[in-house]
């Protein structure tokens, strides 16, 4: 059997019950580590489930899913993601490549980012499609988010924008060498995420957002220490300081809100004034 | 402190070794039990915890969260929610309360339904608004759920329906004579939400699906005996036999799909040739 288990989005004790005892009953443990990371390191996840747990880079997981499937139709093998085993779309192949082997997949759940975000106070049934905001480099600087997220503004829906993660990069020059050198891992800041974002409707000037639309920061979602941070896109630029470490998260508020919403989310408003006057003018019952 | 702590969405081992923790450690556990439900009973959570649990009807948490917030200030509360705790409104309301109080709070996420539905291989990127479907009655057939669809195809987005649960409800009979006698519990069906679906679109008819629109029927996501059924509405009418047990969910398919979801799905599907038939003609690649 391979079992894809959820890990949660804190620390090693955000693992369940039941994802703990496939762990301890697998033959190998593998932990996916290049679409999300957990806060704490490897071996503190070892330690704690009395396991050896093999990182599953990119590479591995994309061309080498053989070896993880390896005897999985006579023994336990356990793929560990952080968060929801399907909140990334490189699983489903994973389990597309495990059927065409016959062999059966379970999955244990766990909180994904696409959920816990509910805690920021937003409620999740005005979410619309989920986006993802890459590192722009001086030649690469995608922007289909911003048709996607002009698609849920035009129905009055909340944006979560994912960051990026860089996690096992090598330099141009590296890979030339085909050298195995990594980049220090990089995350992707709220601060780093609303000024792309403006950066694009600068260029655009199609009106999808300004500086004034209301967002929410957040860090550590899950985590004991977790950070929600609110104001505009603009304050949000210069917030990393007041949010911390990574993982970093964004939410672009929609205009279908309700008041409960507002409520909820001045609390971790930088300037409660603006917040207050901006939402009464453009967010209130707009819908 | 007042701990909201996820439950996941299968049985007693659901929880999350930190939730445990929280459980065992609080002064008082209660059980929100009246928006969704696990696949087990009480008791066998209260023996699995080693603790009472008390079981928090809507009333309960709407009208006496006084009683729930007692002492929260200087001893800890565990509040536990099926899911995530942040999936249903009703708790951003009890959050508020004890922000009132000066009483912190503390989340505990885990899986829900909005993340785990990724199983059905659609991807969680491509989900608009999730829309509630209530059980209709002769006078009352709360339609809104079509607008919310309307908007999420008109972007190409998949729809997740979550289905009415109705627990501790009392004939109106019972209530006007105040007696405490409560109907035994219903779970909506996919069957019966793709019927209703169908109605209100026969009614309406302004085309926002038809019979032929592809849909996955969900059950018992991230139980040992999950099921899906994949096929039209009209299909979906008839699978409830074979989706087995409660609790049912289903997602109306948006055309903004990828061709990894098409292999994934299909081999749910109830009529595979109808299933490709319809996704060549309606669904490939019309983003």
């Amino acid at each position: 059997m391979l079992y894809l288990v959820g890990l949660g989005l804190g620390d090693e004790t955000d693992i369940t019950l039941k994802g703990l005892e496939v762990v301890k009953k697998s033959a190998r443990v593998y932990l996916e580590a290049y679409t999300s990371i957990l806060l704490v390191d490897k071996t503190i996840l070892e330690s704690y489930y009395g396991r050896e747990v093999i990182l599953a880079d990119r590479e591995m997981v994309e061309s080498s899913s053989d070896e993880i499937l390896e005897g999985a139709d006579t023994t336990d093998v356990a793929f560990l993601v952080v968060g929801d085993p399907f909140g990334a779309t490189t699983h489903t192949d994973l389990v597309l490549r495990a059927r065409e082997k016959s062999i059966p997949v379970r999955t244990v759940p766990n909180a994904s980012i696409m959920s816990a975000i509910g805690a920021t106070g937003l409620q999740l049934y005005h979410f619309g499609q989920t986006v993802s905001m890459v590192f722009f480099t001086d030649t690469w600087r995608p922007a289909s988010f911003y048709d996607r997220i002009r698609e849920n503004r035009s129905i009055g829906l909340h944006t979560l924008v994912l960051l990026d993660i860089k996690v096992k990069e090598q330099t141009v020059e590296n890979i030339v060498m085909n050298r195995k050198i990594f980049e220090p891992p990089r995350y992707m800041t709220v601060g780093q995420c609303a000024s792309q974002m403006l950066e694009i409707e600068e260029e655009k000037k199609e009106g999808v957002y300004d500086r004034e639309s209301l967002a929410v920061g957040a860090a550590r979602v899950g985590g004991a220490d977790e950070k929600f941070v609110a104001g505009t896109l603009e304050e949000l630029c210069g917030a990393d300081e007041e949010l911390g470490a990574p993982l970093h998260s964004l939410v672009l508020l929609g205009t279908a809100t309700h008041e409960l919403e507002h409520e909820f989310v001045r609390e971790f408003a930088l300037d409660k004034d603006n917040w207050d006057r901006i939402w009464k003018e453009k967010y209130a019952e707009k819908r």
